[in-house]
């Protein structure tokens, strides 16, 4: 792994004031906390006999754009992420770079579109696919990732929740940079029979100390399980101990209540007006509440910057029961419109980040990279494409970028947003054999020739949504307009030159086997909780999305 | 007109301490201005180069419950509503009594559902109806209106914008208990050529001072009229005039930007994210600021009531262009589901209402009716049923009241909300006939057996939503389920109730006649303006919605 991270800023003060101890803690470079929410949704809701007193705008992990009452959501139930936006600055032009989980993680933690660093397979076109226990693959080596670039400014880092990075121990956090880890490798998908398929493994740092469903329980009936609270423990402990370390620390809190199947502690179970879902959010929110104000407690919240956004949009394939809400857009998760890909996103910075401000810019989970590596005092490696932008300027100038968000779907460029125009050159929800056995990732929803079931080209002559009139998707400009002409005139170019200076990386995602499950993880022996795998069989993944 | 009207506290302060002015002044009742928005929306949306300061809430005049900030709307172009939701209570559950406009302004001013007051048609079965200018009807004079119920109380009152309750001399609202009028008595429609249709005139008070199109110019090519500037200068100049005169006022502020054909004044265009749409919302916002901002500056904003909503939801057979959006709601104006209905809306009282709260009451327009005689310290007619519920409480105690929310079109109850369940007993959008020449009442939504094209009857076995999982209306619950058959028991009796004791009033929009258009309103002659109406056909008006 090439260090190829320069240092600037805090580096050099740091080195220059190491004698003065008390110089060197307040030039210490800004802690910083990335909440990522799973299947996350823009608004979010909740009602009755809840916290009435409601403050504007928050996001959560794992959930969607609709999720949370600053994004709109009628139940009004997130007041502590509502109150972080409050306090903060409100994106709510923001986009993941994948309507699917893994890619999106990747993308987060590289800077880099899941086709440069191979979260994505060729198996077919256009096809959504992630890190299931019998994927062969996972974060290549080549590949630098944030963690390990934030040790060249002396920061302790840690994962909290769920990686998705690669389930095999080469892929592992702490092979990646991440000096802790508490979570798991995979979705808390189960219970499986520990014969065909062994239950997911929950590691502390490189050795596994349980499984889901045995040491870690989920009640798939109630709903019941403790997990967002042992990983809200694991982030304030943490903190704490930083903080009395007078270390700098980089704080990766990748929970995933909110992702089917849905899951909240006992006394939040019931007390949301959304069922269990807006439980879930109803304990995420309470969870980033209190994380906010240990930092202020330690007197650190001015030293920290906290960012909160989700990894794709909600999956409506699960709703209303197990699923978020996407608010006004189209479609959600696995899909290219935005309900499957623009997120909430709140940055908080008191002190720095002026309060209560939106920010129109078109952000990236990418740009999540680039701006912890500069508030770091680093620059991002210049040996390879990163597609992360640096918001500093935008979040503390208030100026705007104009940049392109570039919407894939495996291998495919499905779509791009320059501005206010988003070009379709495919449109594509699920197949039709899926979507006539009940499969529908656009519940409620039909756009004539938009929310297609065959994957429909339309690279020579795009579909272009102005998205500021029409954020739905719903009306396509004619393509006889002088306005479609000038977005496509304006579009085209940008498109051309990515396309031409795209280096698809080795794609990690088209080889299974079930031999490489979660059969005997490092750590199983001292548990005695090592099962035998089956033979090894190679095939390639099948991915009907 | 009976005056049955009671006096209560305010009126007996006043009598009490008549000699002594100073206290006379400070108990009068608070002053109450109604925000009434035209085809309003959820969100509001907006973006660039606009304010970039975001504070939560607000809804729009005429607007669909998702056009604001504070909604969800993703330009967030909504400052000033925002703002007046962070200082007061919004409502995220409150309704119209009716997805078009005429009887939801019937229902706001007599606090009665429109089948009581007669602003329905018996023409066909559901169908909405209002008052176009050859409507032979208008409010009948058997009906008490809130102007005239608040003169008991020592109030000048004033309504600006538009009427819609008859054009007719006999039904306008100097004949129903307003002081004063600025405004026209019909939708902005035109321009027509007076000759098969004369242009909508505008009155102030008893006499037409021109009309759309001629002394009141929107030019339907460039969107560009000062009407909201006018309405916002008539709305200023009265809340100062009656200050000055120490009266308490009543204003009625019903604007109509945001109606097709959608206008804004030159300094507003081109200023929105979302187009012509959005900068009617930007003006109106502004308008808000500005009314709000001169409460402050006359030290009146702690004894005046301010209440911001909307007529119906957004009019998505408008969008994108000429409409606005419902959020994450099911279709919009014209039909019952929650985009035709659920409306933005926020309180605002300075020092009475307690700031940046939400309250999750299920709320109508019906009870700014019974809440302005409330805080007038009047009691509301007993001598008829009234829908209206008393809000104080909700407002100043935090206290909510169990109530339904009954859904009509036209003659037919369609649907009722109690609680967190909504059951519909009828389900329509409109004709396939419609549907195919392009009318769609819900662009991009579908949800099977629910938005139908014929009009079909669920009576025995209502479709049921919880409207906490399922805003959006997309996921009925399973007839076989527990919680279906707990919550058709709750519903049951409350709709069984409320039929047995309805006492349908005369339909006043059965028949139109084109010889009572507004061919010489009164006060023509002065302008030289009449023209000549032909011979009386009286018909039966068509209604096909």
């Amino acid at each position: 792994m090439a260090a190829v991270a320069v240092a600037t800023r805090w580096w050099l003060l740091l080195v220059l004031s190491a004698a003065e101890l008390g110089v060197a803690r307040a030039l210490q470079p800004p802690n910083i906390l990335l909440l990522l929410m799973d299947d996350g949704c823009w608004e979010s809701c909740c009602c009755g006999h809840l916290p009435r007193v409601w403050v504007p705008a928050g996001s959560v992990l794992q959930m969607g754009w609709g999720d949370l009452g600053v994004y709109g959501e009628p139940s009004r139930e997130t007041p502590n992420l509502d109150r972080m936006a409050v306090e903060g600055m409100l994106f709510p032009n923001f986009y993941t770079a994948n309507p699917l989980c893994s890619p999106s993680r990747a993308a987060l933690l590289t800077g880099r579109l899941p086709i440069r660093s191979g979260f994505y397979t060729t198996n077919g076109h256009a096809r959504n696919a992630y890190t299931p226990q019998e994927i062969v693959g996972g974060i290549p080596d080549s590949e630098l990732l944030l963690p390990a670039l934030l040790k060249g400014a002396g920061y302790a880092s840690k994962i909290v929740g769920k990686w998705h990075l690669g389930h095999r121990p080469q892929f592992h956090p702490l092979k990646h940079g991440f000096d802790e880890w508490f979570g798991s490798p995979n979705c808390h998908f189960g219970p499986y029979d520990n014969k065909a398929r062994p239950n997911i493994p929950v590691y502390r740092d490189q050795e596994m100390v349980g499984r889901f469903y045995e040491e870690f329980p989920i009640n798939l009936k109630t709903g019941e399980a403790n997990l967002t609270q042992i990983y809200l423990q694991e982030a304030l402990e943490f903190i704490q101990r930083q903080q009395a370390a007078h270390r700098p620390f980089f704080l990766y809190w990748a929970v995933d209540a909110t992702h089917a199947p849905i899951y909240a502690s006992k006394p939040f179970l019931g007390t949301s007006q959304r069922g269990r879902y807006g439980d879930a959010i109803r304990e995420l929110d309470d969870s980033v509440g209190r994380i906010l104000r240990l930092l202020r407690d330690l007197s650190i919240a001015e030293n920290t910057f906290v960012f909160f956004t989700s990894d794709n949009g909600a999956a409506l394939i699960s709703a209303p029961r197990q699923g978020g809400s996407n608010g006004p857009f189209l479609c959600g998760k696995q899909t290219t419109f935005e309900g499957g890909m623009r997120e909430p996103a709140i940055a908080w910075w008191p002190g720095h980040i002026p309060a209560g401000q939106v920010s129109h810019q078109l952000g990236s989970i990418m740009d999540l990279f680039t701006t912890s590596l500069s508030l770091a005092g680093l620059e991002p490696p210049r040996d390879r494409a990163i597609d992360g932008l640096d918001l500093l300027p935008a979040m503390l100038q208030g100026r705007l970028t104009d940049r392109p968000i570039f919407y894939y779907r495996g291998n495919t460029l499905m779509a791009v947003t320059l501005g206010q125009y988003k070009a379709h050159f495919w449109t594509w929800t699920n197949s039709w054999e899926e979507f006539k056995q009940g499969i529908d990732f656009c519940p409620g929803q039909n756009v004539s020739g938009v929310t297609t079931h065959s994957q429909e080209e339309h690279t020579k002559l795009p579909l272009i949504f102005h998205l500021g009139r029409d954020p739905g998707e719903r009306f396509p400009l004619s393509v006889a307009s002088i306005e479609y002409l000038d977005a496509l005139r304006r579009i085209t170019p940008v498109v051309q030159q990515h396309q031409e200076a795209l280096v698809p990386g080795q794609p990690q995602l088209n080889v299974c086997n079930r031999a490489v499950m979660n059969w005997a993880p490092p750590g199983c022996e001292k548990l005695g909780k090592c099962l035998t795998p089956p033979e090894s069989v190679p095939e390639k993944c099948s991915w009907p999305h």
